[in-house]
């Protein structure tokens, strides 16, 4: 089963990597850019046909590793 | 405008971060983890109200900035 887990810093935590992008681009004439907030899009093959568990089991990997949970948000899709 | 632009390692292409979390995730106990790739979720917030023109700047920015077109794909999508 493919599965997608969706990081991104929490509302109000300054991104300075957003920030660096934004700075750049706007160098770059992309001056319509008024913001850059970076996030990691993490793509999983996980064995197991049981839906409710693999969620269940990746929001659990989440919380150990694959999120800040003091700074992190985390979504986690099925596809 | 609020855009997401996802950008992924071409298949193909070596993640050793990706096998690194795998193994660490194996390690936690995580066994049913078979696969991770690791991207870069960037979300933009981009002035002006003409969808086409839009997608086509933050495209743009990709080839020139955001992504890497040797080793990564890119997708835009307006929210």
């Amino acid at each position: 089963m493919k599965v997608e887990v969706r990081v991104q810093l929490k509302a109000g935590v300054l991104d300075p990597q957003g920030e660096a992008i934004r700075r750049v681009l706007g160098r770059l004439g992309y001056a319509e850019v008024s913001s850059v907030r970076v996030g990691k899009l993490i793509l999983l093959e996980v064995e197991g046909e049981d839906q409710e568990r693999v969620h269940a089991r990746v929001e659990e990997a989440c919380r150990e590793l694959l999120a800040n949970p003091i700074i992190e948000d985390f979504e986690v899709r099925l596809l």
